[in-house]
């Protein structure tokens, strides 16, 4: 398949914007990206796709979701803002308890319909790869009911779909040494070796796993071939993100807690920072500080975080918005964060970027600026998205 | 015209909860509104409309919105983003003055079909009623012209709309004195003779009009029977809260410097304090203390302050979102502050309102549980919008 796309009043890579651009595609990646007056005479006569003067971006990467889940936490939501705590409330045996609960209850058919739902919905915004982490299931066979539910949406979505095995809490009636122990010597070779996850998570806080157990979780994922990253310095200061870089993780994600020699540490390997707005903004805790994380040399990525308690949040674009306002940083930081910068958590090069040789994902906004998007709060003027250079959401 | 409607799972009056609810609508008004299992014989025969067995609050109102502008300032927001502050970009002719110049350029045909697309998005986040400022003409004929677009909306608009007259900032190459008077003397009485506004608001701040000069404004206002409310405390603590409550304003809004002493000032004389949590956050401002005010006793209420700079925001939803997580409400107070404390800062008891005599304005979430718009970020489920009893929002 070839195709070339033309009519884009402006574009940003992320890294550079171009006006009055052209694009090439060819078996869904990008073969040509430049200026419209300056396309080879080679692409002239391929098919051809005018986009109407209108604004383009990489397609948005989720590096960091919880979308497979039953039921709803809106009762937990109206008690947090009348002023419980987070913590309080999964400790009482809510919280992400109360998922689990409701995932367990849940058939894998139902899980795979709700999910998919979600899916459309962050396809409209733009999203066209996205992480799903399993961690509502806890129990092995509910574990594996969840990356089975994944499984099915990785082959069925247009969106291009990265399953994650997580460590969440210590289930109840289980003692933590067994769950660890389980989880090192059972579910992880199981998932390794039915490849129905390609990294493995860990939710290491006060009140989840402590950094000994995240330890002995992470090496066991290194030691099957898995890739790894985690839950870092959300609620309270474990040094997570110190054992990330020291590992060589893809990503410590949160860093509500995290400290400058935190971002020292990630920095030195190149181990992604991921910010999660809708965390940090809907538990009222202190927002991470982007704007040092990233003047620190930190690769800083943005993620939904989307889930039922702490980030009932479906918007990729709002996320970015609060991170300019709440975090420093600027549109352009931000658009880089929720593309090339979320797809190096995801441990590619070839997504969330406009250039030669990456995958033709993107979004065309309905405005001639490309940044629309970012200055809408609460309004997404998006008019098309591509997922290998084919059209996904007709409007 | 009557009609009953039966099926609401879940219904916010705002400060009454109900469930399994019904509402009976004659000419526009609630004439019931209960239990449906307590319904009075008298309804049972009335034309039904079931509505499936969903979540139900009041219409939203938006008590200060600009939405009358030509042009955007997206330029402007990427270099606030990157770190320059409002106040500069202002002082040095652009921000407001930016606007003023493409709302000038605009043809009256023009801006009211800008302003009736945007209208038309707050109709489908469920706003029913929605004040309207002028303030981009500065000049009189131009103020008189962006006043004629918003009567011309208030007579298509399928919602309530409320014109006022705004003194947003001295004019380039006017003296301040003679502005002020020819506002007093001329623009005023002119307004008050034509009735094309019911208020008058003026943006007393740093760069825009001193206190003294504020006083004169609405000193002549209310002289001609209009209305007067503030933008008040944003930038710096000027004292406009406390001349708002001492002239009897409908409303003091902003206050992101406002004080306890400012606060106990409404509270006295129930003025509305209005919180705008687009500016504060899209400007990088101290979040309004919502909490504190809420507490201190004043009729706190919440507003998009649409407007092409500092707030580009399209979604009351999320200023609710907003107020909730930084301002520190709950759920139900953050509803009650975009309905009924809404209409209070437009002098009215009859809107935002789900009860006997009240307008049968209001909105039908497509979830059973009423809140459900609260806690979703980023996405809105919104069924249907009702204004005086009839559907404005098929889906
Ligand atoms: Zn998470
Ligand atoms: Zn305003």
């Amino acid at each position: 398949m070839k195709r070339v796309f033309t009519g884009i009043a402006e574009l940003y890579t992320p890294y550079e914007r171009l006006e009055q651009a052209a694009l090439a595609v060819q078996d869904r990646r990008f073969v040509w990206v430049g200026a419209e007056s300056s396309l080879p005479r080679e692409y002239r006569s391929w098919p051809r796709t005018d986009l109407g003067g209108r604004g383009v971006v990489p397609g948005i990467v989720d590096a960091h979701t919880h979308l497979v889940y039953g039921g709803d936490r809106l009762g937990e939501y109206l008690q947090r803002a009348r002023g419980d705590s987070y913590e309080a409330i999964l400790a009482a045996g809510g919280g992400i308890y109360a998922t689990v609960r409701a995932t367990h209850a849940a058939s894998e058919e139902e899980l795979y319909e709700l999910t998919r739902a979600r899916a459309h919905l962050f396809l409209a915004q733009g999203v066209t790869a996205l992480e799903i982490k399993s961690g509502y299931g806890l129990l092995p066979e509910a574990e594996l009911k969840m990356l089975r539910v994944i499984k099915k949406l990785k082959e069925t979505l247009p969106q291009r779909v990265f399953p994650t095995l997580l460590a969440h809490v210590v289930p109840q009636g289980w003692a933590r040494g067994e769950y660890v122990a389980m989880f090192c010597q059972e579910l992880i070779p199981e998932v390794a070796r039915s490849g129905l996850a390609g990294a493995v998570d860990v939710f290491c806080d006060q009140g989840a796993f402590t950094l000994e157990e995240t330890r002995k979780i992470l090496e066991a994922a290194l030691s099957h071939g898995l890739k790894i990253k985690l839950h870092a310095e959300q609620i309270a200061h474990t040094g997570a993100t110190r054992l990330a870089a020291e590992l060589g993780a893809l990503s410590a994600d949160h860093l509500e807690q995290s400290t400058p020699a935190d971002w020292q540490a990630l920095a030195r390997v190149g181990t992604v920072g991921t910010v999660l707005p809708g965390a940090a903004v809907i538990l009222r805790k202190p927002f991470p500080k982007a704007r040092a994380m990233w003047d620190a040399g930190v690769k800083v990525a943005i993620a939904t975080d989307h889930n039922p308690g702490s980030s009932p949040l479906y918007s990729p674009w709002l996320g970015m918005q609060l991170t300019i306002s709440l975090g420093g940083l600027s549109a352009e930081e931000a658009l880089a964060a929720h593309t090339a910068h979320a797809a190096l958590a995801l441990g590619r090069t070839d997504l969330g970027r406009i250039a030669v040789g990456a995958q033709a994902d993107f979004a065309v906004l309905d405005s001639r600026k490309a940044l629309e998007g970012l200055y809408r709060w609460g309004h997404l003027p998006l008019w098309k998205v591509f997922v290998g250079g084919t059209d996904c959401v007709a409007t």
